[in-house]
């Protein structure tokens, strides 16, 4: 079986930069990078990964537990961190907890045994002190956990206030804010209390409602949506907390015939690409998904230098207009 | 430090049923779960799965490659193979390639260091034999790599097929195909045949048309779907190789006065989510999603017991009719 120093003599390049390139750290340029994947593939050279992280106490894996995959805001962070993970040399777990206690905590044990470098979290697990559970940095997005474990967020409340403030510049009267997970994510709470202080402050009237966790998971809202209309048929705008809830405001009101944005403005939250694709265009509160997770690997891989890293970070959000107002 | 023998003392269980809990493998009850979890809790015992692992010359992650993860698509297999994944007792390591070769070349060096227990492909290398490149079983979902690699698809050709005859026993005249990724990916070449086919058996004419990668990448098809329609003002029916192109023609047709479903009727391909949210919902081509990737996912840990895998599945697809036809 060939060796390190094998593949590093038959490329003309020293051990560690060979062991560089094989850890991902500093630079390697592309034709460094080249000649020594050919002497590995000539070589039939397979580093063995686990053998250094056990030796090392600490593998170069990190753990990111979202609620679930298949959501579109999360088809972002999952993504943006995957790229950025790997860009810093690491390899990304991914672990989607469908918002369950119980499988976010089986999780921090799998990821545990697997000595990761950290855990990016943005699932909910309140009312736990995670920092027990595991012997690795951890780090939240868009919730915060403890006082001990940093987040990284949107500003939310600024959120909130953008929205309320775009709608009744546009001239509606009445307005309602359809909540997505208000007893899951207490940070995305804060996005109605901006838009019910802008409301208030300009004496405009509101309802507000919350979906169920049920309906968020399956990220059904019809029901909510019709009963909110019957019983406020003088509405003439919503603001809702996620932007699949502002696609089925906007196919609810295309079937009971009411014009968008005429009769009713929608604003959305997240900026998904559903945005974009929906007819008509659905304006949103654009969350900084990039910056939100480059702060959250970033975060984890400058801990592995024990360098300082802040306890929260707040980013902030821009109104995007479109169609639907 | 406390030892595996602790937890199972301490837990009342055998140190058999203690490993075979934290290896994820056969049935557990509830009950001695909850009480394996509450003995490791208290000893503070942290099993150390990279020890494990190396023991065993094979680690217990899978490796998932997908072009993006921001694709409405891929984030239902990524969904899905990773709830699979871990109900196996196994771990995802999710890989991003862009269907970059290079990439993906670099994703099977890391995962191959990684030793894991297999790799599930859905990006694209072609003329690759990959099998040299790593030492634990490939299956590739929705393309064929080679002939020695297994892949699991879904009936692309009759896909075609289904999306032309609804088409046309709706009364369309004149059909258009536009396809997302032809260059990439030559299974889904096969839902053009089908369609083909189906139009030149009725006497339908139709146009064909083809994306650039570049246009899949950033699933920005605007422009190619505008200069269809002024070629050919007399289209009646689009079938398009992906969702996200049916919701782009919906948006493009609502902008041009072109009434859907009255004045063009539009099919679409997978079943993302985002065919219900649109307004007009979009017909589509319904991917057995949770079969493939069931399929998948199985078959890698089959391989682990040395069974017999077939080196071809292919999946039933099914037409899912909504407002946009």
């Amino acid at each position: 079986m060939s060796t390190l120093k094998d593949v590093a003599e038959k490329s003309g390049v020293t051990v560690t930069t060979v062991s560089r390139m094989l850890n991902g750290r500093g630079y390697i340029s592309e034709k460094t990078r080249e000649k020594i994947n050919a002497a590995m593939r000539e070589l039939n050279y397979k580093p063995n990964e686990l053998a250094r992280a056990l030796s090392k106490k600490r593998s170069n894996f990190i753990g990111l537990i979202v609620p679930s995959a298949s959501n579109m805001y999360f088809c972002k962070v999952i993504d943006c961190v995957e790229r950025l993970v790997t860009g810093s040399g690491y390899k990304l777990l991914l672990c989607t907890s469908n918002d369950e206690t119980k499988k976010e905590l089986e999780y921090f044990n799998m990821l545990s045994a697997s000595k990761v470098a950290g855990v990016i979290l943005a699932s909910h697990t309140q009312n736990i002190d995670l920092s027990v559970a595991i012997d690795a940095p951890i780090i939240s997005i868009d919730r915060i956990i403890s006082p001990r474990i940093p987040s990284v967020c949107s500003d939310n409340y600024q959120g909130g206030i953008l929205a309320a403030e775009h709608l009744i510049a546009k001239g509606c009267r009445k307005l309602a804010h359809i909540s997505g997970s208000s007893y899951l994510n207490m940070e995305a709470n804060k996005r109605f209390f901006g838009f019910k202080e802008v409301c208030e402050k300009e004496g405009v009237p509101y309802v507000a409602i919350d979906a169920t966790e049920e309906q968020f998971l399956s990220m059904q809202y019809e029901n909510i949506i019709h009963s909110l209309i019957d019983s406020n048929p003088d509405i003439d705008g919503i603001f809702t907390s996620n932007d699949i809830i502002a696609a089925q405001v906007i196919k609810i009101c295309s079937r009971r015939g009411i014009r968008i944005p005429q009769q009713m403005k929608v604003v959305g939250y997240d900026d998904i690409d559903l945005c974009k694709f929906c007819t008509p265009s659905i304006t949103t509160i654009h969350q900084p998904v990039r910056d939100i997770c480059q702060r959250a690997v970033e975060s984890i891989v400058l801990e592995q230098d024990k360098k300082g890293i802040p306890i929260r970070v707040t980013y902030p959000v821009t109104l995007v207009e479109r169609e639907s107002t």
